[in-house]
């Protein structure tokens, strides 16, 4: 966190759904915009990659990492709490049985044994880092990501099964449709709890597929937002990934989001201004938005580098005054 | 703990040295009779085994096992505290690159990195758990012990030289004479500052050649020994130790300290009365003790279990009641 004074919050309490680095971005931006306390994380539980992937297969709980992002970024930024979400952060050296492995993910899958739950060991976390929020797995069990992927075969009209976050995140061909495996899992009671609360429900920016869509697939959740006086925001991405989302238009993020959830409704689409510069583009992602029966708001949100050059990563404080502003509507 | 009142204290300032089970019963005693925050755990580092021995090679860091073990013992007995001391003891399951990990160790030698000071780190779990002391590293550099040892060959006046703790410890010949490497090694300064603190110093119980033999290969320590005001008291262990001290009598253990550390002075040498009942051991006890100066107390101090019947394990209230008399003579 920067030391800058932070601005007089306006959201009581605010629900951000999303995983990795986009999440951790949102909740920085949560830090300026929500009240402190009022933040709730909602990670996906998917990942089978790193250090998340190897305690997930060795040890068959939820992959960590994730979650353990959200809580670095929502720890309290005195000196305790930095040491810890540095420490929480740090992954061994060497070339070891534990090189790579994040301190973090072993403290989380360590609490989660001993206390025979990943809410109370994340709960737990949260309190040592004198926590800005909560941060809750979507699931309680972990869950696999499959996809339908087109473009591996000469024959274009070919789909390949393509099976793991790792694959489909960096599969070369393009990603029609995710699923997640068991099929229709039940939500964390807790998340569905956080979205009846919140005042503020934010969706992305993220791996589409990966953190943003698995979301989507979990039926209580769609649900619950439909259900939630909330005001629901999606905040796409500034740009396509390289890998699951390799050229995708604006328009195709909104239009992946309502194939995988047909009777979602989201209030605003938060779009980077500076990205996109062209009417027709603009047109594109209103028409589109509209079957979400979403408006959409153009601001610019993404960091600037030293030369005043746009960065393909959020700036948190930019991205709370849009959400302010979003909310003050 | 158990939940019975805790005895009024009457030590101020308390330093324990030792390592592993034995380190942890006198720490529990340390509870009664110490004044809370007023207890200081000095711990060897020269364990190779197991998660330690692991961490050690792979990090190049102390082996925080023993550490681990004190912070252990010294935790709150409130929810939270207990919580912490659980979770640090808490060893991973399965078959993996894990199993077998202490949570605590990984924690310690994960805020090792972060902080670069090994006291930094433990200092800093010892908050955590809201810790009734503070556990320090005899040293802050990892040592190794290497033994001479007979009985190993034909002839039995051939010695082996025999490297390593865990090889020490479980050696089926007899030690003589242990070492450490590096050879005189510097003491962690806050240990020095701890001896002259105290009003009381303990040393042992434990594994004799592993945990509390090697303190007495620290120059530092000897020397800082020998101009603390404290009073010294030396724990004998119930019993011989399979391995390392297997068949050694009690004066022999006494013999032992005075051999490696011939100018250590020592107050009072506190023996279970239950396991020595002759008058002529006693004798001999006596005799031993001399050489460094001590006085010999015996007292019942052994665990009994629920036949009553003698347990090989030092009962923390009686051991409390025992150093409290040592303290009032």
């Amino acid at each position: 966190m920067n030391q800058d004074e932070p601005l007089t919050p306006c959201v009581h309490r605010m629900t951000s759904l999303g995983g990795g680095h986009g999440l951790y971005q949102t909740l920085l931006a949560a830090r300026y915009c929500c009240e402190p306390r009022g933040v709730t994380a909602v990670v996906t539980v998917a990942d089978d990659g790193g250090s998340s992937g190897r305690l997930r297969r060795e040890l068959g709980q939820l992959p960590p990492g994730d979650l353990r992002m959200a809580l670095s970024a929502l720890a309290a930024d005195d000196e305790e709490g930095s040491l810890w979400a540095r420490t929480l952060q740090h992954r061994f050296g060497g070339h070891g049985a534990l090189a790579g492995h994040a301190v973090g993910n072993l403290l989380i899958a360590g609490l989660c044994d001993v206390l025979g739950s990943p809410q109370a060991a994340l709960d737990m976390v949260a309190k040592l880092t004198r926590s800005y929020g909560r941060v809750m797995p979507v699931c309680t069990e972990p869950l696999d990501i499959e996809a339908d992927v087109a473009g591996l075969e000469h024959d274009p009209r070919l789909m390949r099964l393509v099976r793991g976050q790792v694959a489909v995140a960096t599969t070369p061909g393009q990603v029609r449709r995710v699923r997640v495996v068991p099929e229709k899992p039940a939500a964390n009671p807790e998340v569905l709890q956080a979205l009846r609360d919140a005042d503020l429900i934010t969706l992305g920016p993220g791996s589409w597929f990966s953190s943003v869509i698995p979301h989507l697939l979990v039926p209580e959740v769609v649900d619950g937002l439909r259900r939630t006086h909330a005001r629901k925001v999606l905040v796409l991405n500034l740009s396509a990934e390289p890998g699951e989302t390799q050229g995708f238009s604006s328009e195709r993020h909104i239009h992946m989001i309502r194939q995988h959830a047909p009777s979602l409704v989201i209030d605003h689409i938060l779009v980077d201004a500076s990205s996109l510069p062209s009417v027709s583009e603009r047109d594109f992602i209103e028409r589109a938005a509209g079957g979400l029966g979403a408006r959409v708001t153009f601001r610019d949100i993404s960091q600037v580098d030293e030369h005043g050059r746009p960065v393909p990563i959020h700036d948190p404080r930019k991205l709370a005054d849009a959400l302010r502003e979003i909310m003050a509507y």
